[in-house]
């Protein structure tokens, strides 16, 4: 006869499976499906949900978690489980199914009628939908917030970034948005000044930039033996811990968006990959939630991989790869290109200094859509106001606007701030690296990433969701999240540098 | 309110799509997978396939067959879609769980031992093993024999050729049997006096072959929109109906086992993708069974791609390809090549001729382990004196004879007459075909596949399983199966011919 716990344990290793299946099952429809198979996958992942969810709301989940929860005999990591066991089903279960259909329903509709809208400019096509989507979401929220006890934005930001506090995220936020304005001026000057930038014109032949690109994931200690790097239309990193899935794409005119795309889903992969063995299938033994995964890839591309240690080198084995040399191929012509910032409407191609400011747009306009103080009629109005302010630019149309991004349009509100979050976890964790292992940079500068690598695992990636996420950040870096060490990485790389 | 016959297509529909995530993670782990996911895959493939076993043995599926097997209301295609549920809910309700399990694990257990076995020649390292799943599959066997009122071994036959017996094919295999013999004497004779064959010796690039197989499957009428084309170890045809996933393997040395290779799953390919659309995702919109199956990839392979006519279109296309000449390039030479008969001790590597006597061989040694009359310990003596007696030769060691083939060591005893039955369905569908529309095979020459293909989407792939193998069969070519165009198929090809 089972326990309470040894139950669960069996129960979410089931459902762990469903969810690697479901996992794989996107990979697949993003990167190999053909055209034609998008009915039968749409299918098969709605059925796999239904099945998961199902399992997820079992009635005899609650007595069964209250029942581990009053187990003496659990150790840390079990009572650990147990707690993240609580929360996924907190969530799952908040929500009616008919609510959590209806939303999967209208996201799906809305994404569909936001991609011609992102295409043709035109807000107005697919106001409705956003309404529509937003009203649930909104709806959503409400539910999870009784059950949470925390307010409706909260509720779901929870969703994303467990325990994240949307005041709690105004105190650093506010932190940068006060710091960053000046400091942006003051690098525009600078790097006005400074020589100009030499672009690295050429045909770079995809299989070349392949070669290049795996060398780079090996060097950074990918394992190929649970992984592999595939194509696709938007880039990601998927499967599941044992079998990593990283897309990419390629432009043959331009390596180095191929290049960082695959540094930055390589931070995310490492973490997947390095997560803690003994607990593979079950909730403590999964990633801590977005912002913490964010600072993964974060610290690699941003903190690494646009550093001057590792273009030293980097370079000379772009060049060896694609058999190209000239002036433009000078490491500080390539750390200039790689660090440099500009005002610009698109949130995925900003520079770290700009990038807060499209994430503190998003932030404000979603906290004021999901308490009810803002209409999506107004929201074109709204999101060109705030880039003004924010960045003193207005987009030519929506297209470059609010148009942008899929997250809302597809029901992923409360997402937008993890980026930042993660940006400012990544810099204050590399400062303690750093700190902890001074060789770190100078090993990167001969492509050795161990130092770095064994720092991030034993202190992050090990810890599954075992500590929260505040918890997490202290233990690693001996103090809470902060933007102290954020503006002070930037200061150095683009005023001191 | 559904009615049951309603409820059973909602519930087969979502079953069909559990299926088909299955399928793609099977396609997945051989043409993707790295290594090391595979502990992960084998989690996620055990839970779904739980589940399609406890969605199919649901307590309410036998009233609810039983309440639509009493509609007056449905039309002919929705009473046979019952009739295949009842067929696959009693397959499945057969069998206790416990037995399932046990016989899945001894399955797996078995094949990994059996691969080394075999690498070694070593027959009795995996004999225990082999003797625990023939011992499970003969309890499986008695407990669907009882529930489908069929001797033990139709009732494993039964899973794969639905509504197949043993005393009937009997009939056409005895028939093969006595005339083989003599008739291989004749062709070997023949073939010995005739011209030597040059053989295709070269280096062919794997992208160019992957070329040219690209380009039959387009004239055969493949799908790309719903279909690809990848590499496994063993290839296969797998996916779903709207997906289908095909796979080869090549060896630059030799590009026509990835030829051929690829015609014959295309052939399964083009039934999969012929399949009636109205009935997607219901058992009666599946395919009839694997004897009509294999006979839709052997009309390809065989009866066509190793024609004079196909090969006067596909000779000029290889040597285009591979930008190749010379005298073993001659259409004559390659016919030579390609219809060559030998006998051999390898089934995957038998010509067309010298093939029954292989299935033949094994189909009577699996009667009789099913029945309990051939012990496994005595199973290398009887291949070896089986060989002797239908081919004429021994195999050097069992990894030439009874270790060659995955099947029984898999738990798919039962399997092995499809092979041949497909052969002789093929031949009778083939020679109507021809009848009924004569420009068939000057089409082909011209590469022009649509005469062939819009007679056998209209004979064979639309009917879906909606008639019987048999009347699937009678209905095509106005008779029942029988060995006379199979023998006056390879008499032309290779005697008068």
């Amino acid at each position: 006869m089972k326990n309470p716990y040894e139950e669960l344990e069996e129960l979410f290793k089931r459902m762990d499976a469903l969810s690697g299946a479901l996992s794989m099952l996107y990979w697949d429809m993003s990167a190999m499906m053909p055209p034609g198979g998008v009915d039968s996958r749409s299918e098969q992942l709605a059925v796999l949900k239904t099945l998961h969810h199902s399992m997820m709301t079992d009635p005899v989940m609650p007595d069964l978690i209250e029942g581990a929860e009053y187990d003496q005999n659990l150790d840390v990591w079990e009572q650990a489980n147990v707690k993240e066991m609580r929360r996924r089903w907190v969530h799952a279960a908040a929500v009616e199914p008919d609510l959590v259909e209806a939303l999967s329903k209208a996201s799906s509709k809305c994404e569909t009628i936001w991609r011609q809208a992102r295409q043709d400019a035109d807000f107005k096509s697919v106001l409705p939908s956003l309404e529509e989507v937003l009203n649930l979401t909104r709806k959503e929220a409400h539910s999870k917030s009784e059950k949470l006890g925390v307010s409706a934005y909260d509720a779901l930001l929870d969703q994303y970034e467990p325990d994240g506090r949307a005041a709690e995220i105004n105190v650093v936020f506010s932190d940068l948005k006060s710091f960053l304005p000046n400091f942006l001026d003051d690098v525009l000057t600078k790097q006005a000044a400074g020589p100009d930038n030499l672009p690295l014109v050429g045909q770079f032949p995809t299989s070349k930039q392949k070669e290049l690109v795996q060398k780079f994931m090996t060097v950074l200690g990918f394992d190929f033996e649970h992984g592999r790097l595939d194509e696709s239309l938007h880039p990601f990193c998927g499967g599941t811990y044992d079998d990593v899935r990283l897309t990419t794409r390629y432009d043959e005119t331009d390596f180095s968006s191929a290049l960082m795309g695959v540094l930055h889903e390589t931070g995310h992969a490492m973490y997947d990959q390095g997560l803690p063995k003994r607990w593979r299938g079950q909730p403590v033994g999964a990633d801590r939630g977005m912002s913490i995964h964010e600072s993964q890839s974060l610290l690699i591309e941003m903190q690494v991989c646009r550093s001057a240690e590792f273009l030293q080198f980097a370079v000379p084995l772009m060049k060896d790869t694609f058999g190209i040399n000239g002036p433009e191929w000078e490491i500080e012509n390539i750390i200039r290109l790689y660090t440099k910032v500009e005002k610009d409407f698109i949130r995925v191609e900003a520079d770290e200094v700009t990038y807060p400011a499209h994430v503190i747009l998003r932030f404000e306009l979603e906290q004021a859509a999901i308490e009810g103080d803002l209409q999506m009629s107004d929201l074109p109005d709204a999101w060109n106001e705030g880039m003004e302010k924010l960045l003193g630019i207005t987009p030519p149309s929506d297209r470059e606007g609010c148009l942008q991004d899929i997250h809302w349009y597809d029901g992923a509100w409360g997402y937008f701030p993890t980026y930042t979050l993660g940006a400012m976890t990544a810099a204050q964790l590399f400062a303690r690296a750093k700190a902890d292992k001074p060789e770190i940079l100078e090993s990167i500068a001969k492509g050795n990433f161990e130092p770095l690598m064994s720092w991030l695992i034993m202190n992050v990636h090990s810890k599954g969701c075992s500590l929260s996420t505040k918890d997490l950040i202290t233990s690693a870096t001996g103090e809470p999240l902060n933007a102290k060490y954020f503006k002070s990485h930037i200061q150095n790389r683009y005023l001191i540098g």
